[in-house]
């Protein structure tokens, strides 16, 4: 085989509010030559999909300052290996085997070096596709989007559910919401579901998966919805800021609150939190967590793959996906997503079996 | 027996920053005949200790704002009865028993009739004086400071703390706090315990009750106290707003806060916090809690006053006090504790036996 071209996503400039493709990342291609690329013992991995996620945001930031997730670096492949997650399987994979995992935006990689590649393979999962789904819900619904929503919901809130009236998910037309809400409509239906998005598409989407009161948060006033609705037995946040004031406001004595994300400080400046002494006020709980980090998060998953899997055949969940085509496409995937213009899971194509 | 006076602490006007005896609370003296007050079928209690505690101050506000604890009202006695709580225990107390309760700051309180009688009756509980310890050792060690920090560690922190390192009180020199530094050194003394306060004698009280780190919070800088002596894996906060703040930024991965009070919003504006995307980041869990209230903290109270009286018969856990006589004096000691002026616990003594 002659070289073929091998397009790459590189992280060129660190934004300060939102990203644009072309100031902040760059495609670019190189030649690669697929036979005799040197892998030192390690190996070639040719990417199929790639995902976007609100997160990644996170990792764009001045490399000075501390977080789970590394910062990116300027200059290199947008990648996303996290190197504090500490899975244990290093089962060495075989060629021709399908992987999930956290590497880079390019067509092709290589992870050269038995060396680099124990620490690589820390993160890269064998993957068991079923032969009726497609590769790129195993970035969304059974992925990390939604081992998010059902580890953390089993793990944090599934017994208060137990107990509970009323629901509340913020800016829940994400993968995340999206997967939590058709979840506990499965097992917890007994629940009451308030939940909010920014687009009108957005909230009739919410109200096609059963959300009971789906409503605009950029129209509509949060705190009067959840006042009229409320109050709230289960808050599940990805926003902070002044939503979840105005889910504090509302929230009934003993509620918890689930925070999967903090999108209103992504991209702009820290957001603050005013009504904090009411967890207080109201003996409430709050759980921050992520996806594969600890042990309570990394238990409660262990079912997930096989649980959604079933739920997905059934039609009970669903994958609604804003599909990009190509790495040429990708900075814009990462893009949009801050900008609330991916109805659906944000999911870059970017090569066939 | 002829008339005596009956002293009483009424509320006259609500404060809006800190509130001063005279202005916002007034003591005045009517007469009562004590062998033909009309009882109607209820009782008379005569007060011998009353307590001051911080979250009194969240009763003194317009009476709009709804909270867990009543607002009081202008123009009555200071009222500390809790209509929230909810005691099962109904059982008639006889002519002659001790009791421990929420009730006015009067010399003597008569609750008519058997309707009104059935409602108090649920704050009333029935003390069991031990002889060797004085009455004012039940509002404070073996009363709700003490149940606030015996229940509240072991509802939420004592496991946790069996993995941990470093714990962190905030204002700590309070009652709650320095009956929790005292337990903690007796059943988690390989922790070690970073405490602050604001005046330099009750950071000297921290070091003589155990603190391995002691500081004043208003002459130091808190956060990089904390950073150079953290992380923190359990933090046990009292103040909320920058207090926290600076506890967020230096907690440890996984970490807990039990947040007991908020005394940084008591008597002024609203305290926004700033670093809440940081209990997502580093997986954080947050207990909010309140003495008596809900299922879990009334369980973890059951065995307080059985554990707390050895511990203090053992001279483990001290009682320190600032002793104010009589109810002439008692608007100053509900002013004293919110600036920071009584080292111990602020108790009223109303009378002797």
């Amino acid at each position: 085989m002659p070289s073929v071209t091998n397009g790459r996503l590189i992280y060129v400039a660190q934004p300060s509010g939102f990203q644009e493709p072309g100031v902040h990342t760059l495609y670019v291609e190189e030649q690669i030559d697929l036979d005799n690329v040197p892998l030192h013992g390690g190996v070639l991995i040719k990417t199929l999909v790639l995902s976007s996620d609100p997160y990644l945001r996170v990792r764009m930031r001045d490399p000075s300052i501390p977080s789970l997730f590394p910062a990116f670096h300027i200059g290199l492949p947008y990648v996303i290996l996290l190197d504090r997650r500490t899975e244990s399987d290093d089962t060495m994979e075989q060629p021709g085997d399908y992987v999930y995992s956290y590497l880079t935006f390019e067509n092709y990689s290589v992870y050269p070096g038995p060396e680099d590649l124990q620490h690589v393979l820390k993160f890269i999962r064998k993957l068991d596709k079923h032969p009726d789904l497609p590769f790129s819900i195993y970035v969304g619904a059974l992925g990390m989007p939604g081992e998010t929503a059902y580890a953390g919901w089993n793990a944090y809130a599934a017994e208060k559910a137990k107990t509970s009236k009323t629901l509340f998910v913020s800016s829940a037309a994400g993968a995340v919401g999206m997967f939590l809400i058709e979840y506990v409509k499965c097992t917890a239906p007994h629940l009451k579901i308030i939940a909010c998005a920014g687009y009108p598409e957005k909230v009739q989407m919410l109200k096609e998966a059963g959300v009971d009161v789906a409503f605009n948060y950029k129209t509509e006033d949060t705190a009067k919805v959840l006042a009229e609705h409320g109050p709230i037995d289960i808050c599940w946040d990805h926003v902070s800021g002044p939503i979840l004031d105005a889910a504090l406001a509302n929230m009934e004595y003993f509620g918890i609150i689930v925070r999967v994300g903090t999108s209103s400080s992504y991209n702009t400046a820290k957001s603050s939190v005013q009504n904090m002494g009411l967890v207080v006020d109201k003996s409430l709980s709050m759980f921050g967590l992520i996806v594969g980090f600890g042990e309570v998060m990394k238990k409660a998953a262990e079912t997930h793959i096989e649980d959604a899997t079933k739920l997905i055949l059934a039609a009970k969940i669903k994958s609604r996906e804003t599909r990009y085509r190509g790495l040429q496409e990708a900075g814009r995937a990462l893009a949009d997503i801050h900008r609330g213009l991916c109805t659906g899971k944000p999911v870059i194509i970017v090569a066939e079996e």
